[in-house]
């Protein structure tokens, strides 16, 4: 039950205590050291709004063409709508992904526009994989709702979410007749989506396979989670320059600062979904403990063999009482994790990922200021404390 | 819970007394008099052999891409293995799809070749909805086997269904770089597939709501069986022509060729689905009667108005017994239904929709021989017993 790079809750600049700090700092840490001076707060709003407002009406009149009840059913799993059809005031989310597609354009020299039809794209094949994520997980909430198959029961989550996937590619392909990309452009993103779709749905399976797993390993870890959650986020940030012509080797290399984000992203959550406060993040003190999550920082104490490591792994493997650990077992398995390195090891990933993300976008020529934009958006992503 | 032109079991010649035929005819029916000629049980052979020769090795390479265990869980439901991952002697359905794509190829100049990655797709996409379609109608057999989701659990149904429609996608675009196409031509080819399967959604989800009505028009049931049945026939009969280079009117008219052939196989298969003899079809009698199947005999007989028309529409009306009517009870409703002429506007509809069949095939110039071929397929489709 990975978070499918859908943040656990609003965070609306990016800035305040980063969980990627070890404990000791006194001050809120930057996630990477040579991070491009500090966040710009309202370049990170702009960005998100931007996706937000130009991508949304787009997504309305794609999800308005599926048949009844499943227009409804769309409705209500954006936000756009409670249960009985009544327009709401919720907004969907933050629209990274949009903000993403959107800034993609730019760096390949068109306006922002041209990747409107990626945003919605993306925005498409992420909200397929969260109804169907739901459903498998077996997930009752989702962004402090609950989730369409609780709501309109599971065929219509299945069915929702396989008409979001088919509309992403038709949406995409009509960017060729009226969002202003070449049919081949179009195409070449249809093919970047559809691989990268793949990807999440192997990540769905192996994230599935380990729930029958006593221990994974970083590497088999590092996989799903690259999968899951950074393959799409590298479609995102790709897309609008694919959709602008930019040539594979500038599209590669979008996709790898995506990619990176994506990972560096989990690996926060991952430290959240341990050491989150609940009054910050709305979830259960240790919930992925609860749940037995193999995230990364018990793989990374797991794998460390110290005495903690070993004890954490007999506890693990242990079948009495399992799923019913109590709040103070759960604290030992944290306390454990944290002697065994688990913790520092995440946070050190999450900025070595973080690192790697910016590099690749040095591979990319674009304007100064896009590329101060994405490395704000990329702060944002990975700099939260929820 | 619609066919989706999954034909009953199998028919090997496509000869013998077909349920187009009116009770008072002693001889075998045509399902349409103007035939061309007999159907030429030795094509109809050779163009399902070769499908299924030519497609199922690019099939299984493609499925061979899918992560642990959607690999094996796709390999049980094509019936390559059995569910412990022993090799069977399945060959996963008739391959109707793969033999329409190959030939449409030929229809447009090209060798049957290039249109394989294009049967290799619809083939994905028509498992992709039998995957899903059977979780969400909670059907527990399909080809006389256990389905994915009752062997495997509903998560497994899901994401390799799933995956398949991605791999539909895969495929096609992959035609650019290894089968022949070009690029624009493959994502014309993903654009008419992508199309179909919103049409295949749209008609599931119309099928899906009929469940709750007592009564559902004619034309409505035209338009779902049209949506489920007909717009994946018709993207396999052009999509072989589009790989191949085909301009849009001839892929428009092919289209219309599979459509109405879809259309035609349906109302047949609704015949059966009420008259079919159980010894033949391998189904209960008046299956779609005790399933309450809004189906198109049952629309046609509630639309004439006289007074077996509305005595049906009492009964089906009736909540008493709902869903527990026995053999005579079901007898009654099927006797019902062909005295308002429920059966005979079926069986007339069916020989229309065959004819617009062929008739669109006339529009596109193409080899005499392959035009017999494409008729022999399509008396193969609809002249059937089961």
């Amino acid at each position: 039950m990975t978070a499918t790079a859908e943040p656990r809750t609003n965070s609306q600049n990016g800035e305040g205590a980063s969980v990627v700090s070890s404990p000791e700092e006194t001050r809120p840490a930057r996630a990477v050291e040579q991070s491009v001076g500090t966040v710009d707060a309202a370049d990170v709003r702009f960005l998100l709004e931007r996706g937000r407002s130009l991508c949304t009406p787009v997504l309305r009149e794609a999800v308005g063409r599926l048949a009844p009840p499943m227009d409804r059913v769309s409705a209500y799993h954006f936000g756009w709508t409670d249960a009985e059809g009544r327009p709401t005031e919720g907004d969907g989310g933050k629209a990274v992904r949009p903000a993403l597609a959107l800034l993609s354009a730019q760096a390949a020299g068109a306006p922002a526009e041209i990747g409107i039809p990626g945003g919605v794209a993306v925005e498409l094949v992420h909200n397929f994989s969260l109804l169907h994520d739901d459903l498998m997980d077996g997930d009752e909430q989702r962004r402090h709702r609950a989730t369409v198959w609780t709501v309109f029961g599971p065929a219509q989550a299945i069915l929702v979410g396989d008409a979001m996937f088919a509309l992403a590619n038709e949406v995409l392909l009509e960017a060729a007749d009226k969002g202003g990309a070449t049919g081949v452009d179009a195409g070449r993103a249809v093919q970047r989506i559809t691989l990268a779709t793949r990807k999440l749905i192997d990540g769905q399976a192996q994230d599935l396979s380990f729930e029958h797993r006593d221990r994974v390993s970083v590497e088999e870890c590092l996989e799903m989670e690259g999968n899951k959650t950074g393959a799409l986020l590298a479609a995102s940030a790709s897309v609008g320059a694919v959709l602008a012509g930019i040539d594979d080797a500038g599209a590669d290399a979008l996709e790898r600062y995506g990619y990176h984000l994506g990972l560096a992203f989990q690996a926060v959550d991952d430290l959240l979904g341990i050491w989150g406060a609940t009054e910050v993040t709305g979830k259960p003190n240790f919930g992925d403990l609860r749940q037995r999550k193999k995230s990364l920082p018990v793989s990374a104490a797991l794998a460390e063999g110290g005495p903690a490591s070993v004890r954490l792994a007999e506890l693990l493997a242990d079948p009495e009482g399992r799923g019913h650990e109590d709040e103070e077992q759960l604290a030992v398995r944290a306390a454990l994790i944290e002697e065994a390195g688990g913790r520092a090891w995440t946070a050190e990933e999450a900025r070595r990922q973080h690192r790697t993300a910016l590099a690749a976008l040095d591979e990319v020529p674009m304007p100064a200021k896009i590329r101060e934009q994405f490395a704000a958006l990329a702060e944002f992503v990975v700099v939260r404390e929820r």
